[in-house]
């Protein structure tokens, strides 16, 4: 078993309207700041011990698919680095 | 002008509480995931137009120290990708 940190990254997906972003932006152009476009999403990252990078990966999709994504409107991805 | 995307991800400080974390880890305990610890962190995404990477690297800090993060609680990073 080996200590692993999984970085779970939860976005809207395409075409889901995102009101906080557009607000953030906003409120960056007011204070005149230059940008064309803004996207928030959730990062997780999340301590286990595994076996393998591959079995980290796997059970934190799992996470991801149980509770911290909603499939309906989030896309994710999951990204493994050993501790 | 080139079209870059400034990734900021902004983080509670060491030590500073993060009850829905905390909340979000025993859920998946109750789901009868193994985990050690989670962290979350809010991550933006913004699209810009800069001269160069250490330029548009230099606006999303400025973002981030002026609107997306609060200094008495939250570390932040930045990086920046060509689109």
């Amino acid at each position: 078993m080996s200590a692993y940190t999984a970085t779970v990254t939860v976005r809207l997906k395409h075409g889901v309207l995102d009101p906080e972003a557009e607000t953030t932006k906003q409120a960056l152009e007011r204070l005149d700041f230059d940008l064309e476009d803004l996207r928030s999403a959730d990062r997780f990252e999340i301590d286990l011990e595994a076996e393998s990078p591959e079995n980290a990966s796997e059970r934190a999709s799992e996470m991801a698919k149980r509770l911290l994504a909603n499939p309906t409107i989030h896309d994710y991805d999951v990204e493994v680095d050993e501790r």
